[in-house]
C-alpha cells in the first residue's frame, strides 16, 4: 500500500476519517501544542496515552490495547481508523495496534517530533519491546496517510529539531540527489531546512523502503548508515537518538575514508556539513566505552548475543553507499583508533 | 505465501528444522501422546504452555511470548522456525508470535485435534483475545508448512474426531467437489473418515482462502457457514465448538430450506448425513434461549454491539453457498420457529 503524505499548516479535520476514527495521542501535547486539546475534542474516540518506551512493553500490552479494541468493537475494518499523534513510541506503539486489530484497520500517523516526521512514521516499521529486547516484537504495516502539521512542528524546542536533522543528513548522504546536494550545502536555520526539505528527504527513504518492505533482499539495512555505532553511544550514554546518531554518521564517515572508499575531500565536506546541521562536533561517547562493553552492545544491537559479525553501512561518495559484513572486532579497532573505546 | 500439507505416519524429524528452531508444544501432549515427550526433547528449544484460552489472553502476551523471543534470539529470520505442536490455542497463539516475532519467522505448524488438523491450522488467520473479546486481534499468517502426524491423531479419543468432523461437513458441502459427494455419502467410522478425506478437505477450504486470503472481498465469510448460530449455542451453553457447530449447520439447512434456496429432498439428504456423520441430532439448544441473550450474543459474535445486521450464510445446493446480509431480529424469528428460542 502506498503511504500518502500530506503537508498542512493546521491539524488536519477529525471529521474526514468518519464516525469509526480513534484519536490515539500522546497526553503531554494538550499542555505543549497550541489547539492540540480543542483538536483531540474533535475525535468520535479518544485514547490518551503516556509517550515512552513503557508504552511499547509487551507486559502492559492488553491494557494499552483494550481501550483501542473497545472503541473500535462494532466497526467494519475499513471504517476503523487509529490516528496516532505522537513520537515514536506512540507511532511504534499505535501502527503495531492497527496491525492486529480486526487483523489490521486503517492507520493514519501526526508525527509531533521532528524524527517521527523525517523518520520513523514513514516506511511501515511497528515495534513493541519484548523483555528489555528493543524493538524485537513487530510488523510492516505502512500508514495509509502521514499528516505533517506545521502548527505542530513549529511548537517544538530546537533540540528536538536537531534529533530529527541526524535523520535527514543520514538519508541526503545516501540519497544524494539534487534536494541532498541544497541541503548538505545550506546555512539556513534548522527548522527553515527541515520544513523545506522534508518532503524530499521522506521520498528518499521510501524509495529505499519500496525496494525492500519487508526487510527480505536486505537493501532496507542501508538506512541504518551510521545507526551501528549510534546504537552503542545512545545505549551507553543514554543521550537522545539524534545526537547519538550525529555521532554515528561521524563515525561511519571516517571509517569509509579510512578504508578508501570515500575521498578524504568527500569526508572533509561531510563532516563539516553534519557539524554545521546538527550543532553537534565529532566528539564520540562522552567518554572512551570499555572495550568489552563496546563489544556486547553491538552484539545486542543485533539481536545476536554471540554474533561475530554485523552489516556496516559504509559511503562510497554521496549518494553511493555500501553495505559490508564486518567482524564485530574490526569496528571496535575502529573506535579504538577514534579513542572511543579504551 | 503457499502452505505445504504434509501427512505422515510419524512426528517430522527436528533436525530438518534446523538450529534455529523453537518447539511451542502443549504440555498435556507429553502424557497423551506415545513418544510426543522424547520427540519434542530432540528440538533444540522448547517452550511448553497450557493450552486453552488464557494462552490468547492479551494480558498476559509478554510472559507467553518472552520464552520464544529469547531462544529466537541471535536468529536470522530466515532460520527461526517456530513448530507448533497442539489445538486451536496453541496455534493462534504461535501463530500469531511468529508473525511479529522479528516482524516475521517461520511458522510450522502440527496440529493435534482434529479440529486443528481439518480446519484452524489452515488459512493463515492467528488471534489473540484483548479484554475478554475472542479474536479481536491477530494477523495473516500462513505457516509454510503444515505437517499432518498420523501418530497424533490416532491417539485421540472418538468425541474429538466429532469435532473435526463437522468442519469437514460444512466444507464438503461448500465445496461439493466428488470427494465431498463421497464423504457425505460414507457409512466409514469417523476416524477413517477424516483422515482419507482430510487433505481434500484442507483442499476445498484452501481454495476459499486464496480467493479472499486478507478478507477483503468478503468471499472468505462463506467459510462462516453454520457458525453464526453456532457461536451462540457454543457461548450460551458452552459445549464444544465442533458440537455447536453441528447444530449451526442444521440451523442453516432448515433456514436454507424454508427460504426455499435449498429444495426439501437436499434438506433431508444433507441434514441426515450430518446426523450420521456427527453422530449428533438436530436438538438446538440444550433449552431455548432467551430471545433478548440469543440477539446479543449474535451481535458480540460480529464484533458489533449495536449492529441490525449479520452477514448469513445460505445453501443452495451442493457447492453453492451464497452470502446474504440478514436483521438480526430475523435469526431471532427462525430461531423461534424452531423453538430454539423464547
Amino acid at each position: 500500500m502506498t503511504t500518502r503524505v500530506v503537508r498542512s499548516r493546521d491539524f488536519p479535520v477529525a471529521t474526514r476519517f468518519g464516525p469509526g476514527a480513534v484519536l490515539l495521542y500522546d497526553r503531554s501535547l494538550s499542555r505543549r501544542v497550541p489547539g492540540f486539546a480543542a483538536w483531540s475534542r474533535t475525535f468520535p474516540h479518544r485514547v490518551a496515552v503516556a509517550a515512552g518506551e513503557s508504552l511499547k512493553d509487551a507486559d502492559r500490552f492488553g491494557d494499552h490495547i483494550e481501550p483501542i479494541v473497545r472503541a473500535t468493537t462494532g466497526r467494519a475494518r475499513s471504517e476503523a481508523v487509529l490516528v496516532c499523534a505522537g513520537g515514536g513510541s506512540v507511532g511504534d506503539f499505535g501502527g503495531f495496534a492497527a496491525s492486529v486489530i480486526q487483523r489490521g484497520i486503517r492507520l493514519v500517523h501526526v508525527p509531533t517530533t521532528w524524527l517521527a516526521a523525517v523518520d520513523s512514521a514513514h516506511g511501515g516499521k511497528t515495534a513493541l519491546n519484548v523483555g528489555g529486547r528493543k524493538n524485537s516484537i513487530g510488523t510492516f504495516y505502512p500508514a495509509e496517510r502521514v499528516c505533517l502539521v506545521r502548527r505542530v512542528l513549529d511548537a517544538l524546542p530546537d533540540p528536538r529539531a536537531r534529533e530529527g536533522i541526524a535523520e535527514m543528513v543520514k538519508i541526503a548522504l545516501l540519497d544524494g540527489g539534487a534536494w541532498a546536494k541544497r541541503f548538505l550545502a545550506s546555512e539556513d536555520p534548522r527548522d527553515v531546512l527541515l520544513w523545506r526539505h522534508l518532503a524530499a528527504a521522506i521520498d528518499a527513504k521510501q524509495r529505499v523502503v519500496d525496494e525492500d518492505a519487508r526487510e527480505t533482499s536486505g537493501h532496507r539495512q542501508i538506512l541504518n548508515f551510521g545507526h551501528t555505532v549510534g546504537h552503542v553511544i545512545e545505549a551507553h550514554d543514554g543521550v537522545p537518538h539524534g545526537r547519538a546518531i550525529t555521532q554515528g554518521l561521524y563515525f561511519a564517515l571516517a571509517w569509509s575514508c579510512r578504508r578508501a572508499w570515500l575521498t578524504e575531500a568527500d569526508h572533509r565536506r561531510f563532516a563539516a556539513a553534519l557539524a554545521r546541521l546538527t550543532g553537534d562536533r565529532m566528539t564520540g561517547p562522552r567518554a572512551p566505552i570499555p572495550r568489552a562493553r563496546f563489544v556486547s552492545l553491538l552484539a545486542a544491537d543485533k539481536k545476536a548475543a554471540g554474533a561475530a559479525r554485523v552489516t556496516f553501512v559504509f559511503l562510497h561518495a554521496l549518494g553511493s553507499p555500501t553495505r559490508r559484513r564486518v567482524p564485530i572486532e574490526a569496528v571496535a579497532d575502529e573506535a579504538a583508533f577514534l579513542g572511543w573505546v579504551r
